[in-house]
C-alpha cells in the first residue's frame, strides 16, 4: 500500500528544513518497509504570491484532497506578502477546507535542552496542547466601519460552535484517558470574555461527564500562562481554543528550550480529508538562509505524520533517534539554538543514520 | 488638601492584604504629610452579592466619582457566584465606566526574590506593559442561537475603535519615550485574528510617525509570551489589547517569581474620573483565610497611587521600603510564596516601618 504526501516546503527556513524532514522520513520507510511517495508543491509560499497574486492555485483543493498526509515547512514573509494575507491565503485555508479539527502539539523537555527555567529536567515537562483549529477567535466575520475617520469602528466576531467545540472536546478527553495521569486541563477566560468562554466551560463540564475517569481543572489564560513558567510539571493534557491554544503551544515548548524543536499535527481525525504536520515554528526571516535553522521540528512532525498513517513503531523511531542525537550533544552536529556550532543538514542526517 | 481615597477590600485575601496597603499609604502619608481620608465599601464583593442579589448598589457610580482614587483589593469567588457575572458586576464596570483606559503594570525582578527562570538578577527584566482597558476582547456583544441544541452557536465581537486604541497607544508612546531605551513593542496576532489585528498594527505604525525617538517592534502574540521567558531582558515598554495585556501582564509577573508582588493602576489619564489601584493577583481562594498572603502587589499599587495623586516622592519611598525589606530576606517576615515563615501581617507591617 503506497502513501502519497504532498510536500509544500513554504517559506524561509522552512524550504531548508524540509529536506531533512524527508531524509527522516526517508530513512523510517526504509527500515519499516513503508512505501511512501511524494510530490513537491511550490505554491503556499510567498514566492508563489509574488508571482501569481495569489498563495495558492485555483484548484489547490482537488489537487491536495487526493493525498494522505501534507507535509508543511513555513509560511510567511511579512516583506514580500503581508502576514495575513498569506495565512490566510494558505495555511488556514488547509487547516479550514480539509476540516483539521484538532491541532495536536506535544510539549516535552528533551534530553540536551537547556531549558530557560531553573532546575528542569527532562520528564517534568511533558504535555500536550489539543488546539481547536476552525473556528473560534479566528474568524473571517467582521470588518471596519467609518474607515480612515476618527470615528472608525473595527469588529471581529469570535464564532463558536456545539459541533465545533464538543469534538475537539472529546478529542482531548480521550486522550487524557489514555495517559498514565488522566488530566484534562482547559483553558478559559470565562471572566472577563464573558459570552464565549462561559458557554465553553459548559461544554467541558458536559463532556466531562462521559468521562469519570478524568480528572479536569481550569485556570484563565492569564494565569495559565503563568502556570506553565511556575509549575510545567502539573500538566498532562492541556485543551484550548484556537487562540489560546495558538499562544500556550509557543509558550510550552519555549519553557522546554526552544520552539525550534516543536512539532505540530492539524489533524481531521475522521480521515474525510488529509491531515497536515509541520513545525511549530514559522519560516524565520531572520536566520533563514543561512542552513542553521533546527530541523527536529520538521523532523518530529513527520514522526507524527506516520503515527497518523498507522506505524507508530516508525514515528516512535524517529523520536527515539533525535533523542538519542540530543543526549550525546555533539557540538559540531547541533545547531546553535540549542547550543551547537553545526548546521540544519549535519543535524538532520545525524538524526537519520540513527534511525 | 485633602485626598478622598474609597477602600474596597472585595474578595478573598483582598480583605486580608487591603489593611496592608493601607498601612503603607498611611506610613507614606505621615512622613510627607499628605491629607488622606478613607472611606471603605462593602460592596463589589460576592459577599454583597449574595446578600443583594447584585455586586454593586444601584447608585455605585454617583457615590464613587467623587473621590480622587479608588483601592481595590481583589474580587471574584466562584462558588458564591460565576465569574463571569461577579466580574463584570464590579471591577469591569469601574473600568469602563470611569474610562480607565490604560491599565498600567509594572514588571520587574525585585531583589530577594526568586525567578523561575534561570539565572535571571534584579535589573534583568524591568518593563512595563501597558493595557488597553475598556474595548476590544472585553466586549458585551454576543450571544447564542440554537441554544441547547446540537446546531448552537456562540458569539462575541471584539470591538476596537480609533478612540480607544490610539489614546493607549500614545500613553504607551509618551512612556517609551520618556525612559532611557525608548523602546515600544506591540503584541499583535494579525496573521491569525486578520481584521482587528492589521488595524491595530497600522493604528501603532501611524501613531509612530509622531515618536520618532521611540524605535518599535511587534511581535505576533504566541511567540511573544515565549520570548517573554527566553528573552525578558529585551521588554522595555509592552503595549497590547485589553485581553493580549491580560495575558501579558500575568505572565511578566511569574517571570519575576511570583504574581503575589505585581500592582496595577487602572488610570483615566485625563483626571475626568477618578482611577483604580489594585493588584494583579486575584482573590485566590485556594489560600484565603489563613493570612499567608503576599501584601506587596497591593502595597506597590498604593505606591502607584500616591505617584497619580501626584507625590512621586512618597510612591518611591513606598518602593524603596519592600525593596529593602525584599533584600533583607528575613524568612521569619516573608510570606510563603517567596520563601518565608511569615503572614500578611509580618510583611505588611515590616514595610510599614521602612517607610
Ligand atoms: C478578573 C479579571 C476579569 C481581570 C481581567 O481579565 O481583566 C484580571 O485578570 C485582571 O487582569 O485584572
Ligand atoms: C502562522 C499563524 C497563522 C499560525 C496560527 O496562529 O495558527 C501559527 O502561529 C501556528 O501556531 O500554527
Amino acid at each position: 500500500m503506497t502513501h502519497r504526501i504532498a510536500i509544500i516546503p513554504g517559506d524561509g527556513i522552512g524550504t531548508e528544513v524540509m529536506p531533512e524532514g524527508v531524509r527522516a522520513l526517508e530513512a523510517a520507510a526504509r527500515r519499516f518497509a513503508i512505501d511512501l511517495e511524494y510530490q513537491t508543491f511550490e505554491f503556499g509560499s510567498c514566492d508563489y504570491y509574488v508571482e501569481h497574486g495569489q498563495m495558492l492555485p485555483d484548484d489547490w483543493f482537488e489537487r491536495l484532497k487526493g493525498f494522505d498526509a501534507l507535509f508543511y515547512g513555513a509560511v510567511g514573509w511579512p516583506e514580500k506578502v503581508p502576514d495575513h494575507i498569506s495565512l490566510w491565503g494558505s495555511l488556514l485555508q488547509f487547516r479550514r477546507r480539509f476540516d483539521q479539527y484538532v491541532n495536536l502539539r506535544p510539549c516535552r523537555l528533551l534530553p540536551g535542552i537547556q531549558s530557560p527555567l531553573a532546575d528542569r529536567k527532562p520528564g517534568d515537562i511533558d504535555f500536550y496542547v489539543v488546539r481547536e483549529n476552525t473556528e473560534g477567535e479566528y474568524s473571517s466575520v467582521g470588518g471596519r466601519m467609518f474607515e480612515g475617520t476618527e470615528r472608525e469602528v473595527v469588529i471581529q466576531e469570535t464564532v463558536m460552535t456545539r459541533h465545533g467545540v464538543d469534538r475537539v472536546l472529546k478529542f482531548a478527553y480521550d486522550l487524557a484517558q489514555s495517559r498514565p495521569r488522566k488530566t484534562l486541563t482547559s483553558a478559559t477566560k470565562s471572566n472577563g470574555i464573558a459570552i464565549t468562554m462561559p458557554w465553553w466551560d459548559e461544554r467541558v463540564a458536559a463532556m466531562g461527564a462521559n468521562y469519570p475517569e478524568v480528572s479536569v481543572d481550569q485556570f484563565h489564560i492569564d494565569i495559565l500562562t503563568a502556570h506553565f513558567v511556575m509549575h510545567p510539571d502539573w500538566f498532562d493534557v492541556v485543551v484550548a481554543s484556537n487562540l489560546f491554544g495558538d499562544i500556550l503551544s509557543d509558550l510550552g515548548p519555549a519553557c522546554t528550550g526552544t520552539i525550534g524543536v516543536a512539532p505540530s499535527a492539524n489533524l481531521n481525525p475522521d480521515g474525510t480529508f488529509p491531515s497536515l504536520f509541520e513545525p511549530v515554528h514559522g519560516s524565520a526571516p531572520d536566520i533563514a538562509g543561512r542552513g542553521i535553522a533546527n530541523p527536529i521540528g520538521q523532523i518530529w512532525s513527520g514522526a507524527m505524520l506516520l503515527e497518523h498513517l498507522g506505524y507508530p513503531e516508525a514515528g516512535q523511531a524517529i523520536v527515539k533517534a533525535f533523542e538519542a542525537v540530543l543526549a550525546e550533544g555533539e557540538v559540531a552536529v547541533l545547531t546553535p539554538d540549542i547550543g551547537g556550532t553545526g548546521t540544519t543538514e549535519s543535524l538532520g542526517r545525524a538524526i537519520a543514520e540513527r534511525i
